[in-house]
């Protein structure tokens, strides 16, 4: 197998406190097991919620959605089906913005995502998307009507995925990354 | 999505130090995040081997290889494949013999394995057989020839599943398992 090679392009986290997803662009990030420090996904664990019905809600599991990721070209696509100029990843809640790889979204779990420093992420699937990124995206565009209540269909199959720190390291924009996709094979 | 009924009809640990991978029957478990503690596959980390050739070898990186799940099913297959009348889950070195999943090695990654305690594993798919289990089975059969030498081929797609704790608790001999299998929506 060989990797497929694509570049991040920003690097973000959420450090405004719980109020609000919307994350900030870094000049670097440190990887560690459990994420960003200080972004509001970070944790070797966390509380199940509404995504996680097979647990009690509010029980402590294991955080699989530490950092998200979404493709430049997605986003891209998110926007002309909204009819707007850009979608940005801050308004997603991205931490991760990726190019080279335009359907990020369908990398299959158990894929590795390597960077120049060492660090790897381990591809946890899908993130479906919700309401809030949509109403976040609304609210850049107020001259555009009902992109709030087009934006779950608009970005479905587009809205990146979810992932854990399975090596930590530093990653930064400009960076080139190795992802092997799991075609069944790796361990 | 219903899930799948299943039932632990063993538990197990490896704890005769690094030198053997055999396990031996408990009478309960206490899953905890990185496995079952004072297995030799415990830990939230592991080192990087042979099987992650994408990470340095030695280096750390998250333990997705927590604990090993086998199914009667497929232990009396790969018997049957062999010519011998058992193959049992201590000699393959796994941590839960489960019946009621025929197919557990085919179980997606990502699909949830929750116990009667509450207690959830999340499986991370096919376990590759390798040679020292069919060096075990054979020691068990010194009258039947060539067992180790045809163990990797009888055991291939039988040989069970690796998983990590997604939420702690008790498992116990007897327990029911409810499996959601992952269809690409468990989250």
């Amino acid at each position: 197998m060989k990797p497929v090679l694509a570049r991040v392009e920003a690097v973000l986290m959420a450090d405004h406190g719980v109020k609000s997803f919307e994350t900030r662009r870094l000049a670097e990030a440190e990887l560690d097991f459990g994420g960003i420090r200080g972004d509001r996904h970070f944790g070797m664990t966390a509380k199940a919620d509404v995504r996680q019905p097979e647990y009690p809600r509010g029980t402590e599991i294991f955080n699989r959605r530490q950092l998200t990721i979404v493709s430049a070209e997605e986003c891209a696509a998110i926007a002309e089906a909204l009819g707007i100029p850009q979608v940005k990843p801050e308004w997603l809640g991205a931490n991760l913005l990726l190019s080279g790889l335009p359907d990020l979204t369908a990398l299959p779990l158990g894929s590795r995502m390597i960077f120049e420093s060492g660090a790897g992420l381990n591809g946890q699937g899908e993130n479906f998307p919700c309401r809030e990124p949509g109403e976040l995206v609304q609210a850049n565009h107020p001259d555009h009507p009902k992109v709030a209540s087009r934006f779950v269909k608009a970005a479905y199959r587009k809205r990146g995925i979810v992932c854990f720190v399975e090596r930590s390291g530093i990653v930064r924009p400009g960076d080139a990354v190795r992802i092997w996709v799991n075609d069944g094979t790796l361990q």
